[in-house]
């Protein structure tokens, strides 16, 4: 099985070692990440400027390629230029901290999966719940657990698994769980500060406010100690208004408007 | 009425001052975009650099505050820093551009409306299908109308609309459309080419593989010279997959392997 692995940490974080240590137990792996941190960048990708592929090494031995961009663009570059061909599965991970609830529409872990999903490549982002978590050998296992599942039963074109691995001891995990994106999100607060010469700037900062109780959402899985595992997609239509805004009749609006 | 006016072209770009010239003959309108074009950010955020707040002036005149940030952040700043309540609603364009079918994924213009519908705000993205559009006053009074349509009729919490425009006279439009996002995407290449130094680079260019040919979706409409209207939300759950991995017994998974 040929794997490609991504994040957004960097291909210099702790998260992303322990992951391609695992899987390269039973896989070919090829990791291409980000060459610095690339948090929260959401689904972008650099098209205004070149991008620069370098061969990254790790205790003296090559690790992987890192690009001066985007984790979209690590998977895009990845598969495109770097292997040539589609792997069998993209990883993206481990994460530092929890994508859970609106958190995934910021992520950067979380898009360079779905930029897979999007180049008709199954794929897996992985996050354990914490930002200054230590241990991922656990997650790592998960992914395996995972990987296995993928490459017996396949995932539908254009979906991906979105999981969650709380930051606790394997014996304290509670199990594993299927799960909806769940509707936490966040009360931002943007700290305003001055620099050292009077200007004011402004940091954000905030609190999620967790409004998922049942466990059938990622936010409430992980709150209560399971492995959260969502699929998700990238077809972003509201169905539900789309029935509804038939009662707008846009069809006629222009014309009507237009005859004024 | 008061409206939220923010792009990802940037604050000086010719769309979003149409726009605003519109909306400000029936409303009170407070700009809010980037300071620097930022097409294809997706839904990134800053959270590791600080923002900075510019007011910026167009023809002498007092136009908007300029953020050093992304489109989403200027959406945050905007409505908890700058205008320091909700506005009734938040428009992001006009883009210089097409947004439909998986261009969605990667738009800045989008994900402005994005972070509206996220904080409960009402929200439209609009955008004239052209990069080198020069022409936005059929688009600016497309705005202007669904403004109005919104107003009276309401947008379910969490939903905005996606609104594509043909880069065409007024008189050539065919009508307006409700859709959904199209299945259309890029054949993604990279251009390899050699620095002054004799260093690789990688320039992503591609080309959209159309393959939407039904007017219900955003991508033909536009094609067929219809003015496009897309709702759209943030819950990417692919519930389809979810109904269908009920089978993988995730919940026996972890026991069965934890007992290995």
């Amino acid at each position: 099985m040929k794997i490609l692995v991504c994040n957004d940490d960097g291909i210099d974080s702790v998260g992303i070692y322990e992951l391609v240590n695992e899987l390269k137990k039973t896989a070919e792996v090829t990791v291409v990440a980000p060459l610095k941190e690339q948090s929260a960048v959401g689904h972008g990708i650099t098209m205004q400027l070149p991008l620069r592929v370098i061969n990254y090494y790790k205790n003296g031995n090559f690790f992987g390629y890192a690009v001066d961009g985007t984790p979209a663009d690590c998977v895009k570059i990845g598969i495109r230029n770097i292997m040539k061909e589609s792997p069998d599965l993209v990883i993206s991970g481990i994460n530092h901290g929890s994508n859970t609830a609106i958190n995934i529409i910021y992520s950067g872990t979380v898009s360079a999966a779905r930029e897979a999903a999007i180049m008709d490549v199954p794929a897996i982002a992985i996050s354990v719940t914490n930002h200054t978590a230590k241990q991922f050998g656990f997650a790592a296992k998960v992914a395996q657990m995972l990987t296995q599942e993928i490459a017996n039963r396949g995932l539908p074109k254009g979906t991906l698994l979105n999981v969650n691995v709380p930051d606790l001891p394997e014996e304290e995990i509670s199990g594993m769980l299927l799960t909806k994106q769940g509707k936490s999100k966040w009360d931002d607060i943007y700290e305003q500060r001055k620099d050292p010469y009077g200007r004011d700037y402004y940091w954000l900062t905030g609190n999620l406010m967790e409004i998922d109780i049942e466990l059938d959402t990622d936010q409430a899985a992980v709150k209560n100690k399971y492995v959260s595992v969502t699929p998700i997609h990238f077809d972003l239509t509201d169905y539900d208004t789309y029935s509804r805004m038939k009662e707008w009749k846009l069809e006629e609006l222009l014309n009507a408007k237009q005859k004024k």
